[in-house]
């Protein structure tokens, strides 16, 4: 359909049983009418490196067009040491540049996270949100989708079963569908 | 000499002319008598998946190895972002795991950054800072060396030429040594 | 004029001659038209204590009343010890309480800094910023304006006198309304 | 006891029955032998205005005398709107200021948290300690206090009953003490 949003879905693990990649394939479930999630992967990528940054990885490459051709990113974290994943920080970084070629800017986020902590991965949520004030991209604010205790509300397949999460995340989906709807008519009269 | 301290500097940039590689060897110049800095350089660590955990690449394992044997640890970081470098926090995070096998667990740093924005990487600092919380890693607190202007106060060959970056940088590894100075007599009680 | 927007400028200092409150006095000067921009005073706020929330003191209610009838907020902060300044987040505090009467709920704001260090107060930005995800109020992303070496870009009754500055802050402003024209489709759709 | 050491303790809360209050009236029970916890309150003290730091109110006076005087400080705060509650942060102002009369300045630290939410107020602490790199506040990392769902583990007269967290807040005061120790020999060639 001519209209459907695309959401592209990034977690941050490369753990195959991930509970963030999980929480994406839920959010496929609950996603609303007229959007999508599309999941892109992000094995392969090696360490940015600026002095490749104009002729970056094949994969680099793709991840840049799939940014920029969505019509908003959902990114779904773990939270390791305290911080963003390296892992997740690096992909950002390859796609934020070079300079004045930032794929992230403008694009429009909403960001959830699952976590073995009680905090649910939270503290990376923060670091993400600091980055997006460089790199231009407006995340949605509420809810807050930090799933801890992950251990105890996905199944052995990785596929989460809690209520109350599906819950949250199809609230904050709906809510990145808002966003978007409100913005368009501002991109329309941009473009 | 066999109480000569080892810093090991890593620096969280693949750039060959990086400023921050350019602090590491400005620190080798300026280290203390009975210190000396050790580079690791983190080109061709994969991303981090925690399926391999237990089988980490030889770069890894190394890298695990260098930070055990250190006397103390000297990162040197851009900001990407507003946020630690992925490569730099990919390296961190594969020396934390497996649970229980967290190479940094106990070590003592000091933290150095060298940006052209006028901030000089400081908000990469404070990300690692909230990491080291979590690692148990104990940071020099001051000073905070944090290079702005980096095309400023680096030459063409990528080294440091400015006088005053150069004697905070002394200053800093002065206090690195005299904190584990301090901590040796504890050091030895525990052994 | 009736469709005149009013964004309320609050200051993160009480020092007579603070480059913040000069922030403010150039943002009325800068304003984009059909906006304006009024100030109010954080002084003789007590320390936030919970046991009053529901009675609090006279200036407090004065300044939730503000918060609401305003169509944005516009933030001017020092930063003090790498921070927020107590003063204003005890102002942010009380505004937020009791559980339920949050007068940030749903508020649009921009933030801007000035400090004398280089890097001009963007410490307290963020840890504003985080405090938005709780308290729900959306912030501009850019252009960031933190303005470093104030002793340099004030004149010696506390205006601002820097045309680069002034235009970063004239351009958020900017940013500020459109991204309010913008919302108003919801608000009314929601009213 | 001429060696016993004092932890000054402050709360970031002014309610009565603030459970951060309660973490101090544990730690007065919990604490090693050779120590003791005696509390300051912070009610009282008036919003930080920089045209007065060189003749501030008395209580603030009396605060920095009372931190100096300690062998170290133990923060309990809340954590409100994801930050540190204004009230803390501007005695934490207060007392840092006029600039080189910082009462902080190389003062040791310990920090907990109780807040109703999982994280327990674990978002205020890091911001915590971000101050303390600027204040040249040395604090403990381990363990990491911050104790959530606070309605749950104190009882009506705001006293903690968990075990656990007794514990931990036992086993951060040992840490505290045994820092202390450690450099006391410094301190004393200092002298």
């Amino acid at each position: 359909m001519a209209d459907q949003i695309t959401f592209l879905g990034i977690a941050g693990s490369l753990r195959k049983a991930s509970y963030n990649r999980g929480m994406l394939r839920a959010a496929q479930q609950l996603c609303p009418e007229g959007c999508k999630v599309e999941i892109f992967e992000l094995d392969g990528i090696p360490g940015f490196n600026q002095d490749q940054e104009r002729n970056p990885p094949q994969k680099v490459v793709e991840l840049k067009q799939r940014i920029r051709a969505a019509g908003a990113v959902l990114l779904a974290t773990p939270e390791y040491n305290y911080g963003v994943p390296g892992v997740l920080k690096n992909a950002i970084d390859w796609a934020s540049r070079p300079y004045g070629d930032n794929a992230w800017n403008g694009k429009t986020a909403a960001i959830m996270s699952a976590a073995l902590s009680r905090g649910g991965g939270a503290r990376a949520q923060y670091q993400l949100r600091q980055s997006f004030v460089f790199l231009n991209v407006e995340a949605v604010l509420q809810p807050e989708v930090a799933v801890g205790s992950a251990n105890e509300v996905f199944d052995e397949q990785g596929n989460l079963t809690d209520p109350v999460s599906k819950k949250l995340i199809a609230q904050l989906l709906q809510n990145l569908a808002q966003k978007l709807r409100m913005q368009k008519p501002q991109v329309k009269a941009a473009a």
